[in-house]
């Protein structure tokens, strides 16, 4: 009983110098000074040595001027705290803010997460469908028609989020007009800014949000599982609420949530992270070039055009008449890939993928395209 | 704005070589494995490169086999799932067993995070009052009575919960008799077992307990925050029910907790947590000894005598006194420490505090009780 456990242990990651093109991965890629900090903060609650009763206040490290002044500057939003994650996040300004029985108003390409906080909180979900391929553009307008919907069966609407850019087309809808709609509805806008805070600049307060939520490991180079919660002053008041058995504590985040390494890891690497999102323009230039190179190799961008995000999804009749005679049938561009240690699309799929080209040199995408072309080249069509 | 940003990177925990003896990091030291697997693993949303849906099912790393067979054979427990810790877990099982409006029964030593999942989860909680100075101690018996109160006012009893051990004198209550009680009332009881998990031997199943939590960063040598949450196969349908709207996924986890590096430091620790389990007797034998110098310096033991746990309160009139007159006023005795390289009683506290001894080798403590000695010796008494 409980022997041979040596299985758990030096385990490898198993990608070690390949290139990841996983939309998943791309932005949570720790920085030198974000894997420095890992190390010398790994053990159990480290960061809990000079605890002064809650995370958030923290000074040595100094946790509270990074929660409570780096991050509400970045974000440009009143209050944040720091959760286990976008999801996480969600949850506690739907938990909070919401009452039991109500609906959120989502865009049709919402995250599943979004479905989950809804649903774990209580309240229905009415979603704003999104178009038709290839675009699947989700129209702001579309949030005033769900609403109507909503109220027309007589529920309270209590949030509307937006998934800004959703993760599988990369689309970024125009929130300041949701957020309009919204408003005039008196209805609190979230935006799920997984793929964008860390990634690109972000304003709160300019795109009318008044919650916002965003991930560590997927888009601010930091060891997962980590997020970021803000919100506006009013609507902070309610989810950072203070519990009534324990005053000191608040609830939604159970007291304190990233009692550990991945803090710092956020931390150190936010020099970097501010950095890199004034240089999204060049990213976004890379991922439309990217894409055209795809196109000419018989692929076919969906969502967005001009594109506006590095997460791109594609349709691929040729890989999919490949998979069809192909030795390894649906997992032959999965093994011919990674054979050439390019790794990200999930094993089986051909016809429609999803990848990103956030971060990666040039060069690299070049040797994504010559693999794609090669593949395609040495393959007989069905 | 935003700049200076250099001081949130290269930060040092300022512990390093100190003797730490704050029970919160002694349990959760990394192990050398895991020391190398934070390595590994750093990155964002390291474990889901080959993710097939959810993080519990993942084959590479072995996170299935870790999480379906090798935990709850270690618990001894039909069911486990990776949390983002003890508090998280008890509020996934709070708030997927119990009602809204229900009453939690819990012992009078509970530690606060319980009453926070409690109240987060809409629930009342009826307090089983432990005894005066200086045991401390919490008769099973009282659960029969604190039910049969919430009873009278009318409420339902959703839940008992015992906090095995306490965190604040390290007390271990019969847990066999309070699941009798509880179980003859029809109320499942919920171990909370942030600070035995890990560290000694645990059986649910013998401890009559339905659902279990653990700690990874307090007691499984993990790093943080990262936790176990285990249920009998019963009451696990419910606690990892799917979602009605993502079918695949478990609601209560949100679809997946430990999207990182943190559960393959749960992983690489696991042989030696395993293997150390079984040295319990040593610490126990250790901790008792222990107290014994403490008490003969003139500190003297609360809690269960003799005591069964590394975690310890002590009350100390002598350092008391001393403060009074000390130049640092109650500073002087964490200063003191601090000087001697002892790290982990909190700034200010004199009278009452506690410290664990878990896994210090003898050397260590015989520093630490020549450290007390000195400050005694050295301090006249007001």
């Amino acid at each position: 009983m409980l022997d041979n456990l040596d299985k758990f242990t030096r385990l490898k990651r198993g990608t070690a110098g390949a290139i990841n093109i996983d939309p998943l991965q791309r932005g949570g890629i720790l920085t030198p000074e974000a894997r420095e900090a890992i190390v010398e903060w790994a053990d159990g609650y480290s960061v809990c040595d000079f605890c002064t009763g809650a995370l958030d206040e923290i000074q040595n490290p100094p946790i509270r001027e990074f929660v409570h002044q780096a991050l509400p500057e970045f974000l440009d939003v009143d209050e944040v705290r720091i959760t286990h994650g976008a999801r996480e996040g969600m949850f506690a300004a739907m938990h909070s803010l919401c009452k039991r029985g109500e609906t959120v108003v989502a865009d049709g390409n919402v995250h599943y997460t979004t479905l989950l906080a809804a649903e774990l909180s209580g309240l229905k979900v009415e979603l704003v469908p999104a178009s038709e391929k290839p675009h699947y553009r989700v129209d702001p307008e579309g949030y005033g028609e769900a609403i109507e919907r909503a109220k027309n069966r007589g529920e309270k609407v209590g949030m509307a989020v937006l998934t800004y850019p959703d993760g599988n087309y990369g689309n970024l809808v125009d929130a300041e007009a949701v957020s309009e709609i919204c408003h005039r509805e008196e209805i609190p806008l979230m935006l799920n800014g997984a793929y964008s805070v860390g990634r690109m600049p972000i304003s709160a307060k300019r795109l009318g949000a008044d919650v916002i939520v965003g991930s560590g490991h997927k888009s601010m180079a930091s060891s997962g599982p980590i997020g970021v919660l803000g919100a506006s002053e009013e609507l902070a008041s309610l989810i950072f609420r203070r519990s009534k058995l324990v005053p000191n504590k608040e609830i939604e985040m159970l007291g304190c949530t990233l009692r550990g390494a991945g803090v710092l890891t956020m931390m150190a690497s936010f020099p970097a992270v501010v950095e890199r999102t004034k240089r999204w323009d060049e990213e976004v230039e890379k991922a439309r070039w990217f894409a055209e190179e795809m196109e000419r190799l018989g692929m076919s961008l969906q969502g967005d055009r001009p594109h506006h995000h590095d997460l791109m999804f594609f349709n691929s009749e040729v890989l999919y008449e490949i998979s069809q005679t192909a030795k390894k049938g649906r997992y032959f561009l999965y093994r011919e890939l990674k054979k050439r240690k390019i790794f990200g699309i999930k094993p089986g799929l051909t016809r429609r993928f999803k990848l990103s080209t956030y971060l990666l040199p040039r060069e690299d995408l070049e040797t994504v395209l010559s693999a794609f072309e090669e593949i395609v080249a040495l393959h007989p069509k069905a």
